[in-house]
């Protein structure tokens, strides 16, 4: 059985939403898009017109990223957080979703950067197009852009959040920087690299929907706590996908992580499960990076022959349901909330089952 | 006349402030930190207390290029600016002081990437010790705590201020990186520049101040005027000492600007001046950075013959001039503020004899 072979029947096991059957999966973000169509539209127009300037290059750069897209879940899940806590009207969540876009932008033309990666979303990343310069540049304009955005709506909540997770996100990812080698990285360690890189910004364009909804604490909680465990789980397939995923269709390099000796999960459960040999193998090629034609092959082996993908999936399970959890204790009090409810429950489904 | 020996006589022409004889300019700063030496004493703190992590490398880095200092020069304004505009309590000058240097110290380590500069203040710069990545991310870092630090203090007027100016300065940043080797760099053009890259922060900087004292908007203007028209001559003297200041003395590697093709005022008045002959030179070494052992002298004699360096000090000594006319706007109402007033009118003269 191959390593991919062995990924599909993982996700074809997964049982986290009963509702949502696999092949139903991929619609799931489609459904919440549909939902909120309307102020989706208007963060793309804001987008876009807030990511003009005098200087063509940053619109010309911000652009080639912001347009190749991906399904623009952060900013969905604001939108779907402000109508779920009872905003239905102006202009804040639109703000605030075209802001929290604006962060994952920077944060992804920086860490491109820091990473060396040639590949973003299937495409030539932005600095290899446009070199690194530019990149941490613009990516410092679009962060100062997202702040500009938040503070025209005077809301200092939302300020506080944003700014919060920013934090978090560089520092975990300078964490990461000092981590990445290391095989001696815990699980503690690596969740909290995944917290910083992924469900804090996830947590907070959650956070941020109930925030602007002016809605009671118990209820922002409850939200945020479904973007964190949401994120949590999305960043944890993520790093399976490095090992299993069909490169065209993910978008990305497969390998990466361990070209880069990120220590992943996938690799830590490997390793620890591991005989003298194979752990030899593994200090070789992530500790040193001192690695051959073959070893990403043998990697992959060696993830299938410990079940590490499966553990993997496995955690994201954990986080999932901690999601649903976390959107249960939200009782909706219309017919329209309980749709975005449905809807955000779905996409659970959908951040663990990507990639098929 | 050696350029150095030229460069000596402007500064002693200097004559923009009359009351300080170029001997006393370099205690203009000196008093100016004496007169708020107990609120930047909680700054130093503010700033030390608030780059700490549990991320190691995030404190090291940091402190690093803090420590190593300068003058502190636009935290000072802030502090300055709030006195001067009848704050003398609380702690939010202080907080806007520490992240007005956040912001600074954030886009210098961005800046060195940028630039690929292997010295800073004199020392090995940051990301020459640790690496691009960690500057890119740490100088993140810095910028997401400066916005947590307004935060704590709710004033929007600050926020939005230091937003809005970082943002002119990341995207004066990428015009930079455009027009860098383009000759036909108008004037208005680097003046565009030089405005996004110092005179911005600056302006806010002494602006925040006055927005912290709720002080009415024709005050804050005026104290933004001086902070804007300070920034533009300290730039423009920056620019000049690149082509001749004494390399130990000012800490910074001269003839950088030169060796990446920088078009700055020195070089646009001695390309605009030169013959045929000596416009192919400028073309060469600063177009198509096609540079050879002794260009750089040969740039710094073109200066001298066309006295590209006086012209460009008269340009500070004109913003220099704007910078006290704005300072005339202020009435001060006690002998505290005047001390400070009088304080503020000296360091313009001291941004115009740096490096003596």
């Amino acid at each position: 059985m191959t390593v991919t072979a062995s990924r599909v029947q993982d996700i074809d096991d997964l049982d986290v939403t009963k509702s949502v059957r696999s092949r139903d999966v991929s619609q799931a973000v489609n459904r919440l898009t549909a939902l909120v169509a309307d102020d989706m539209e208007r963060v793309n127009a804001t987008i876009i017109e807030n990511m003009q300037s005098d200087v063509a290059l940053i619109p010309q750069l911000a652009g080639y990223l912001i347009a190749s897209g991906g399904k623009r879940l952060r900013p969905l899940l604001t939108l779907a957080s402000a109508r779920l806590c009872g905003l239905h009207e102006g202009d804040e969540a639109v703000h605030l979703a075209a802001s929290v876009e604006f962060i994952h932008t920077a944060t992804l033309l920086h860490d491109d950067v820091v990473d060396d990666s040639s590949l973003r979303r299937g495409a030539a990343s932005a600095n290899a197009v446009w070199g690194n310069k530019a990149s941490v540049l613009v990516g410092d304009f679009l962060y100062s852009r997202a702040f500009q955005l938040m503070v025209a709506d005077k809301n200092l909540a939302t300020l506080k959040t944003l700014a919060n997770a920013s934090a978090v996100i560089a520092s975990g990812e300078v964490a990461q920087l000092t981590t990445a080698n290391d095989l001696n990285t815990n699980h503690r360690d690596y969740l909290d690299v995944i917290e910083a890189k992924t469900a804090a910004l996830f947590a907070a364009a959650c956070q941020v929907g109930g925030e602007a909804a002016r809605a009671p604490w118990p209820q922002v909680a409850a939200i945020r706590d479904y973007g964190y465990n949401l994120g949590m789980a999305f960043q944890l397939i993520d790093d399976a996908l490095d090992y299993s995923a069909d490169q065209e269709k993910l978008g990305k390099t497969v390998g990466d992580d361990f070209a880069e000796g990120k220590v992943t999960l996938p690799v830590l459960l490997a390793f620890e499960a591991g005989d003298d040999e194979e752990q030899a193998f593994w200090r070789r090629t992530i500790e040193t990076l001192d690695q051959h034609e073959g070893d990403l092959e043998r990697a992959k082996a060696l993830i299938d022959k410990h079940g590490a993908l499966r553990g993997t999936v496995e955690a994201a399970e954990r986080y999932g349901a901690k999601a649903t959890q976390a959107l249960n204790q939200l009782s909706p009090s219309t017919g329209a909330a309980q749709e975005i409810r449905e809807a955000l429950e779905n996409v659970i489904a959908f951040c663990i089952g990507r990639g098929h």
